[in-house]
């Protein structure tokens, strides 16, 4: 099977749970509950969630297992988006193609849509009965700190910053390690948790380092792709501030060879292999 | 001892915990972590916290187990507030009188001073290790529903529908009780499962019997202080909608009188029999 087929495969999965886990509402409450739909069934590539399995799978984890912990993610994931796309963020009015949360629910329901994502991924993970008590709490733990002051939302603070005051490469790297990377490596650090796999084994680290790799070239191809498009803030300092784009491609690659040699130690790891091969190649 | 020193004192120990648990920081970031300690260290009564480590204590808990479910619950009460005063919502300028957060810091500072304050909750309650880990899932899941969706969040959606709309009287109580209701319940939750009395223990149903009174009662205090002050929103539903002035009083009276008897069952339960009476008779 190759990636995308897998993906598309995984995507379902997480889909049909993030739906059934939204489709509750209450009378007079719709808007809200119609508002995080419309945030999180957006159709995105899921490529969070999708980590989050593929690393319970390597491992020998069950998909039940991951699947709570899978959509504890994806649920941050477009909390932040829904966040970042605010009036006094971004000022994003479109998004995936349609219209932005606060664009379509008006701001203050998109502030509480973002706020009602991120609570409910914790009741998700402490939830999730195929997993054992501790481990639960480990992935609490865990994404409350991918997500907070020093992770996701530290990187958001720097990333202001950074609009308007000239950074140099090492706060850049610290930005996108923040930012994007944080609830990445979180995302995989839960399907490994899932499977069993704690903190202390070596594989572990290996999925750390992996998704670390992944995450830089994550944002590197973002860069060259706005760069493309042209559709990169002029002041706003990327890696291609510091390098041409033959170098940053060129650095990316590094990275993702890095993280496809770490897949390859492991029998069953060609998905994640192709994963980062495809993040490095991807166009959109 | 009389309840207000009471008070106080559980505030010094709240203060201090909470100001620890405030105090790492990381360069770049002071920002964000100033604008989180302002938000929350400010100097507020800290009624929620009183009622769990009121509970805990007499249910026969310690303190030191009760402590961290605390600063939990006022991390997402002081979020609570920093997310209501922001433009998009209440536009407050000041709170508790300074400025707000977002007059502080601007804007996209205070929005993600909310979300940091509210994820920093989860792990404060995952991390505690003072419970076991059952128990610490159970405050996790409580606090997560009372915070969100079909709580605290879903009460301001249906109180922004309230400032515009005309609503009923069975709609404003449940408003009352989702928007300031459940994590004040939440709050005294906590507190009788860090003691170890869990949810199907016939001393949890009288924590939140006693607490849905105080709640509500707080709220009719509430409308009566703003009516004296003229501060009310004229458009705004309130008790006084419903009620003259005297009725309103009365029917916070009765609700307090349920609350103080719930409390005198219990040995040592006068501080939260004195607590329910200082809320109604509070001036500010």
């Amino acid at each position: 099977m190759d990636i995308l087929k897998d993906m598309e495969r995984a995507a379902l999965l997480i889909d049909a749970a993030l739906s059934e886990y939204l489709s509750e509402s209450q009378e007079g409450l719709e808007i809200i509950t119609e508002s995080e739909r419309y945030a999180v069934m957006s159709g995105g590539k899921r490529i969070r969630p999708y980590l989050t399995l593929a690393f319970c799978r390597l491992f020998g984890g069950n998909d039940s297992a991951a699947i709570p912990f899978a959509c504890a993610v994806e649920l941050i994931h477009s909390y932040s988006l829904v966040h970042d796309d605010l009036p006094c963020m971004d000022n994003d009015l479109m998004r995936r193609g349609k219209p932005s949360c606060h664009a379509a629910f008006g701001e203050a329901n998109a502030l509480l849509t973002g706020d009602s994502l991120l609570t409910r991924a914790f009741s998700l993970c402490a939830d999730n009965s195929e997993v054992d008590a501790h481990t639960r709490l480990s992935c609490i733990s865990c994404l409350s700190r991918a997500a907070g002051t020093f992770g996701m939302i530290g990187g958001q603070v720097l990333d202001l910053y950074g609009d308007t005051h000239e950074i140099d490469f090492e706060t850049l790297l610290k930005i996108q390690r923040l930012k994007t990377g944080a609830l990445i490596k979180a995302a995989s650090a839960l399907g490994c948790l899932a499977a069993g796999v704690k903190g202390n084994d070596s594989r572990f680290a290996d999925a750390m380092a992996y998704s670390e790799s992944i995450g830089l070239t994550f944002q590197i191809i973002d860069d060259l792709l706005d760069d493309e498009e042209g559709s990169e803030n002029e002041n706003k300092t990327t890696f291609l501030t510091f390098m041409d784009r033959r170098s940053a491609f060129e650095y990316a690659e590094r990275l993702t060879n890095e993280a496809i040699s770490i897949a390859n130690r492991y029998e069953g790891g060609e998905m994640l292999a192709s994963l980062a091969e495809f993040l490095l190649h991807r166009k959109k």
